[in-house]
């Protein structure tokens, strides 16, 4: 589902989605991050992300540890857009017989030490491609998790930081391997090789987002341009942006349609609430502000098309 | 990791678990049917399975709606091997472009239909081989869910039904691959089948078994053999069978060594409360006893040697 019939597969999900039987009132369950079930007097929030060896990852350019630590920031991410605590992982690897299984589980033993979402079971299998399942459960219990539908004519949109350091690090990945070696060792460089490899889950952020009063909020994992037409589809809305944070490395096209930054993009009617809400964490960037005219999506006063990567549900 | 490589399997398990933080008191993590967690006043059980087409089902003999189902059937089978109540699931399809989804969400859309465990999200992907791993929750709110662990000397254990009828299953469906039809159509045959290309959890009957009692319990998916022999490790015992039902279409060998019947396996101390349990199910078949000498693994008075494959945890 890469490339061209990428481009189907919402209507893929689409179909699947209407096959299956819908939620109960005030639960969801397929079309956001992560699905949100009532549990006690709290939510549990559940995801799942599959990273494949290949197409979401390329071994030549990066480690099999950092595949183990992405597939678990994937879901960790996920977590993070819900304004959710993450709870426990469970992994299933797939793979051919030779894979570094030390290397791998290091990874993902780094990111869930680092956000404290511990592996408590999963699966370990033969497969001739290395394809790891992450399964996250996280809680609410302090009010309601952040979905993408509810944002508000008038709330301003937020990034939590620049935007594009994935794509650019992949981009200076592929040159270091054309060029047998790191042609650029500048700080910014090694910081974008690093924003690919090793990509951060903002899960302190989306609980300030979330206590901050955020309406909606999606995490940038197909590209900013994307992601925010489908906040904006699922709310009703439009949004005019009048600026987009870059990351030093990337380019404008890079922030705007480069996929998993995981940067956290949230809309909220009080901005004073979200500044005292972030204190102690890197400040979040107002980007622009959610219209009534669902018709409009503009940065700068320009029309902007969604691009970038078709694969959530 | 089949074959050969499978037999290391264990030792890749045991050095993973090794180097991941452990539960705290009172929950289990790696090591049983599924993970338990405690979760308000009850416990939250998950866990997760993987399919690859070629290792676990090949689609010239069964359909690919049936891997869809036995994705769905192989973790029900985990939940009801705890005695849970099945809860929601997560679905993750990683495929080539061509993958027939809706023949395979058919197959899981009827697996969670049945057995009341909605799937409320996942993620789809592409990958040349198609893998589709599917995580669980389960609940147990009426008490504490069975380990593998708790089986004590003096123990009755007992199989929910007759054995390998899955391996007998695929024996037969092989043998009609090569005769070009179906050349058995025997009741028994049909419904060996039927065993291996949609095997049925017994959810029900893992719940009867908590009730009535059971102090550890196991399903039967690496052969009754293998998991019996987990079930005794873990419970520091031993164990003397004096017969073991086999499955109309099946051998002695079958019943023993073929794994994925996801038939439940339990040691339980009252008879009498056994038998209660389970009116207006089938009854289950006692099996023989637990011993306090884990060196004994006997059948009619003979050893029996672990076999079958290990790929759980």
């Amino acid at each position: 589902l890469t490339g061209e019939s990428r481009r189907g597969e919402f209507g893929a999900i689409a179909s699947i989605a209407a096959a299956l039987p819908g939620p109960p009132p005030g639960e969801t369950w397929i079309g956001d991050d992560a699905a949100v079930l009532r549990h006690g007097r709290g939510w549990l929030i559940l995801a799942a992300d599959t990273v494949v060896e290949g197409v979401h990852a390329d071994l030549r350019l990066t480690g099999i540890d950092d595949l183990g630590w992405k597939a678990m920031a994937a879901n960790l991410s996920d977590l993070a857009a819900m304004g959710a605590t993450p709870g426990h992982a469970l992994v299933t690897v797939a793979g051919p017989p030779d894979t570094d299984l030390d290397a791998l589980y290091r990874g993902i033993r780094e990111a869930a030490g680092t956000y404290r979402c511990p592996v408590v079971g999963g699966d370990l299998t033969g497969c001739p491609v290395l394809v790891v399942t992450v399964a996250v459960t996280g809680s609410v219990d302090d009010g309601d998790p952040v979905l993408r539908s509810g944002a508000r004519p008038g709330d301003t949109l937020w990034v939590t930081g620049p935007l594009g350091a994935s794509a650019a690090g992949l981009r200076l990945l592929q040159r270091d391997a054309g060029t047998a070696g790191s042609a650029g060792t500048a700080g910014w460089e090694r910081d974008a090789r690093s924003a690919h490899a090793r990509p951060v889950p903002l899960v302190a952020a989306g609980l300030a987002a979330r206590r901050g009063g955020a309406t909606a909020m999606i995490d940038v994992s197909d590209g900013l341009a994307a992601d925010l037409s489908h906040l904006a589809d699922r709310s009703g809305a439009g949004f005019e942006l009048t600026s987009v944070p870059v990351a030093p490395a990337a380019t404008l096209e890079e922030a705007l349609g480069g996929g998993e930054d995981y940067q956290l993009v949230f809309a909220a009617p009080d901005d004073a609430a979200v500044i005292a809400a972030f204190e102690g964490l890197d400040p979040p960037v107002a980007i622009g502000r959610v219209v009534a005219d669902r018709s409009v999506r503009t940065l700068g006063g320009v029309a902007l098309a969604p691009s970038g990567w078709q694969h959530e549900w």
